[in-house]
C-alpha cells in the first residue's frame, strides 16, 4: 500500500455487473467496521459530474480527443478533491471505472495511440495507482442478453466498437500483474463471495 | 502558410481589448472581400461554449490540473470541428485566445509545470499553429484603470495571479519569434490601423 488507505478498482465492460459488486462489497466492508468511500468515473465530485453528463449526453457532438481530455479532466477533479484526501485519511476507496476504461475505451475503441492515453492518466492521476484491480470478463454473448433499454452517447456506439473496446478489456487484465479476474457469466453471489474472500486477504492488517 | 487558409492568433491578458480588435478586423477584411471566420476560445464549438461554461462559473471548484484539461478538451474540439476545416477551405480563421493563453494562465498562472502545458498543447492542436500572433501588452496601471463589473471564475483570482499571468504573456511574446506586438496603451483607431497594415502584409497573395 503506497498511503494509509487501500483503493481497489473496479474495471469492465458494460453490463458485466460491476455496479452491482461495487454496491455488495461496499455494504459488506462497512458492516464489517471498515471505512469505506464508493465513488465512480467519469464523476466522483460536483464539477466530474458536470463532466460526466457532458460525456454521456447523446445530444453532444465530441471528437475522439476532446472526449479524452474530458475524461481526464473529470480524473483530475477527483482524485484530487475525493480520492487522494480520503486514502490519506486512512479510507477503502472503491471506484467503478478510473484509468483502464480509458485505455480500453479512447485507446483500443477510440483508436487514439495508446502511448497518449497512458500519458494523459499518468498526469491526471499524479501516479496514483489502485492496490488492487478486480476486473470483469464477459463474453459476447452473455452481454447481448444482457440488454437496456436506455443508452448513452458511448453505449450508442456501433458492435464493432463495443467488441474492440471488451475484448481491449481482456488483453488489458491479461497483461496486468495486479488483476483479480472475475467471470461476469457466474452468480452475482458466486462472484460477491469470490471478491470477498480476496479483498479480506490483500487488506488483511489494514 | 501550412494550409490554404491563414490562422491569425490575439492573445494577451483579460482587458487588453483584444476582442473590439478581433471585430474591427474581421470587419475590415469582410468588407475587402475575404472569407473569415471569427472564434475564441475557450468556446467556438457547442461543446467547447459548454466546457466554456463550466471552466469560468464561479460556483465550480476545479483544480489546475482539471482546469487544464477541460481548456484543452475545449481546444481539441474547436480545431477539429472548426478551425482546420474552416482553414483547409481556404478562410482566414482569427481565434481570440488559444494556446499561449493556457501557457500563460495555468502554467505560470497556476503553476503547473511548462513542458506539461505544452505537451497537452501539442496533443489538443494535433500540432497546428497560428501563421500570425498578435500580442497585446498592457502595463499594471492601464489594466487596473479598466475595472470591470462583472467578473468570472479566472477573473476572479488575487492580484498576485493575474500579475504573474499578465508579465508571463509579455515573457512568452518575447520569446517568440512569430509575433506582433501591440501596445495596448494607444487609441483603439492607432491599434485598428497597425494590425490591419501588418496582417495586409502577411496575408500578400493570398
Amino acid at each position: 500500500m503506497s498511503q494509509k488507505g487501500f483503493f481497489i478498482l473496479f474495471e469492465g465492460p458494460d453490463r458485466s455487473g460491476k455496479t452491482t459488486q461495487v454496491n455488495m462489497l461496499s455494504g459488506f466492508l462497512k458492516e464489517n467496521g471498515f471505512k469505506v468511500i464508493v465513488t465512480r468515473e467519469p464523476g466522483g465530485t460536483e464539477v466530474s459530474e458536470k463532466i460526466r453528463d457532458l460525456l454521456l449526453d447523446p445530444k453532444n457532438k465530441i471528437s475522439p480527443l476532446c472526449e479524452l481530455f474530458l475524461y481526464e479532466a473529470s480524473r483530475a477533479q477527483h482524485v484530487f478533491e475525493k480520492i487522494k484526501p480520503a486514502l490519506d485519511e486512512g479510507h477503502i476507496v472503491i471506484c467503478d471505472r478510473f484509468t483502464i476504461a480509458t485505455e480500453a475505451y479512447q485507446g483500443y475503441g477510440r483508436n487514439i495511440d495508446l502511448k497518449t492515453v497512458r500519458l494523459l492518466n499518468d498526469i491526471a492521476t499524479m501516479g496514483l495507482k489502485p492496490d488492487l484491480v478486480i476486473g470483469f470478463d464477459i463474453s459476447d454473448e452473455e452481454y447481448k442478453k444482457r440488454k437496456r433499454n436506455e443508452v448513452d452517447r458511448i453505449e450508442m456506439e456501433s458492435d464493432k466498437f463495443r467488441e474492440r473496446v471488451n475484448s481491449a478489456y481482456s488483453h488489458i487484465f491479461r497483461e496486468m500483474k495486479n488483476v483479480f479476474l472475475v467471470d461476469a457469466s457466474k452468480s452475482v453471489e458466486d462472484i460477491h463471495e469470490k471478491i470477498k474472500k480476496e479483498v479480506l486477504k490483500r487488506i488483511n492488517g489494514f
